[in-house]
């Protein structure tokens, strides 16, 4: 068991990556004190998984459980599923002293923890997350939200959870291509801010591959540790740090803009993302700006060959290959998309771009001609 | 001007009350630092009364600005406007560096503060309350909600406004009804927490009654002192302490449950609701309860010559004047009302009950027949 300390003052809480995680629900739902009810929020993938074996941690402890079972999908993030789980919610008594449980991937935890943080003002809640991209990103960090039909992640809360659960042997049962879009974040973190990380993820692409439990541990562990420093120091995405966990996000997105939301994984849009402001540091590197002097073409290679040995694309003419269709992802469209994304400020082109191995910054203003070239790289 | 800080650590700000606090809005924005633009939120009632100089104050210091007009009434404080007024966010390019203006009353308030505590996952705000409930009770201690057909504030978030603007000449062109539904919880303040405002309030009903706006400015800036008191020590409502604000309002929010919101004005119900508390008190003094051995006939008598000479109800005999039609408020329905109220904790009848003027606790599960007997009493 590894447990990674979330240090937020009054609004503290642990991470415990556990092979028993599921089972140690209910005692720690419990330790809270003072628990009216518990409402277990899932899937109707999770649910056949892992939905009996929760609920039965939270029952034996003596606490009255309700479960609520909502579509599994990203369409699922939306305002009318909140207002369902508010109506639930009611209906199953919740109060202010009841205790919220997410299990599931980001979809679930995105939606219980924004109806967590707004019914009666904020109840306790709990993150179980049952996919590597939500152990190592989504399920840390307080970040709760919905989308709106035209823009995601648009209406949320920061909520901190009361705690986060995670039990690595989970992933057994994820498809492969929920896993590899894990291993796209978790390559994030290495590639942006922890070299040895990165290295210590090209020397074991096997038992990553294999979904090997203790190296799983290790690189969950990992990652929980990266993101919970940057969130300590800017909770609220004041300061500008925490725009740093946002390697390969601008170019990410705009590609899952352009080919759907769900149709491309978001570890994929990040690890194609990543590559892509990889190759717009080289560009400006090229055009003698110093800062990317340590961006080389071996450094690209180096990169590109991390997220290709687990399986992850790094070329935007992999693109049919991933999501099964042909997509017109030309730079044009993709330049027009970053520039009227909804969360751009000012309409600014803005880019966490690498100096070397796992030392990244914010570039705010990017060219559109320096964009566009990098693209053109591809 | 008179000035209220509310001390909340980094979540503090100033209560300013001013003749001329409209005009001052634009200054006050601006002072914020990094104001990308701004949304005004007022409703079909203060529009053609008050945006003009307000947009006006906005719009002079170089801010952009766009006004968002929402219907007056409770029936706005929905989820369909809190979507409404998202969508319109994201039309005119409100982001995280935007501030939105709350212009009116406890509906425009809570609505507007919740879709700001929402949008991006927070925004800042101001809030400039035009009706007195709003200047001396919403506006004041960063609640913010809607509500669900069934249950009043029962979706929402503690978001603490960036400075709250009141202008006690805006109550010049308050409805007779809504002006003295503010005095119902002023009289509150007095009744439950400050024996020499009691005392002053009785002293200046003239004055008061004629809307002078000297004597408005103490009255709404020691409303706003006693209740920054409170929310500074029991912001999020956890200690028990903030329920010291609720003198009246069990009673209150079931007979306004009874009768429809918006149809008994929220001041009324909670004026009604202290005169009945008080006879609660004296109910249990009666019983040899010896916490309330000074609530005798003649100091329910002293509040309900207050509340009455501010032209508020004490009886609910009288409801059928204030709402115009016969309703049925019998004991045991309002008992039942009590007992189901979905914020009820563990279904506990909890009452702030007073100990003498100016001094109020709250005592937990107060026994139905007790409830009843003081509601014979009535």
């Amino acid at each position: 068991m590894k447990i990674v300390p979330i240090d937020l003052g009054e609004r503290s809480y642990d991470i415990e990556i556990d092979q028993n995680a599921l089972s140690r629900i209910g005692a720690a739902v419990e330790s809270l004190g003072s628990v009216s009810r518990v409402a277990l929020i899932t899937d109707d993938n999770v649910e056949p998984l892992y939905a009996e074996v929760a609920s039965q941690a939270i029952v034996e402890r003596g606490l009255d459980l309700d479960a609520i079972v909502v579509p599994s999908g990203e369409q699922t993030k939306s305002l009318d599923y909140a207002e369902a789980l508010w109506e639930q919610f009611l209906e199953i008594k919740i109060d202010r002293r009841s205790v919220a449980v997410a299990l599931g991937g980001g979809v679930v935890g995105d939606l219980a923890g924004f109806v967590s943080a707004t019914y009666a003002r904020g109840i306790r809640y709990f993150q179980v997350p049952t996919t590597l991209l939500a152990q190592v990103d989504s399920s840390v960090g307080g970040k709760t939200a919905i989308n709106l039909p035209s823009a995601k992640n648009m209406v949320g809360a920061f909520h901190q959870p009361s705690g986060v659960l995670i039990d690595p042997t989970v992933l057994n049962t994820l498809s492969d291509d929920q896993y590899r879009a894990g291993l796209g974040e978790v390559v994030k973190y290495g590639a942006s801010l922890d070299e040895n990380f990165f290295a210590y993820l090209e020397q074991n692409t096997e038992k990553v591959n294999a979904r090997d439990p203790i190296a799983l541990e290790t690189v969950i562990s990992r990652c929980c540790e990266l993101k919970a420093e940057i969130v300590k120091k800017d909770e609220r995405e004041t300061s500008g740090l925490r725009a740093l966990l946002n390697y390969g996000h601008t170019f990410g997105h705009a590609l899952e803009s352009r080919i759907g939301h769900g149709k491309l994984l978001h570890g994929f849009g990040v690890a194609l993302g990543c590559s892509l402001a990889a190759r717009l540091a080289f560009c400006l590197a090229q055009k003698g700006d110093d800062r990317f002097s340590d961006i080389n073409e071996s450094w690209i290679a180096r990169q590109d060959k991390l997220f290709e040995s687990l399986g992850l694309p790094t070329r935007l003419r992999d693109l049919p290959a991933v999501v099964g269709v042909e997509v017109d992802c030309s730079p044009e469209k993709l330049v027009e998309l970053m520039s009227t994304d909804k969360k751009t400020e000012f309409g600014q082109l803005n880019f966490v771009l690498p100096r070397k191995i796992g030392d990244s910054f914010l570039v705010r203003n990017v060219s559109v001609s320096d964009v566009l070239d990098a693209l053109h790289l591809q």
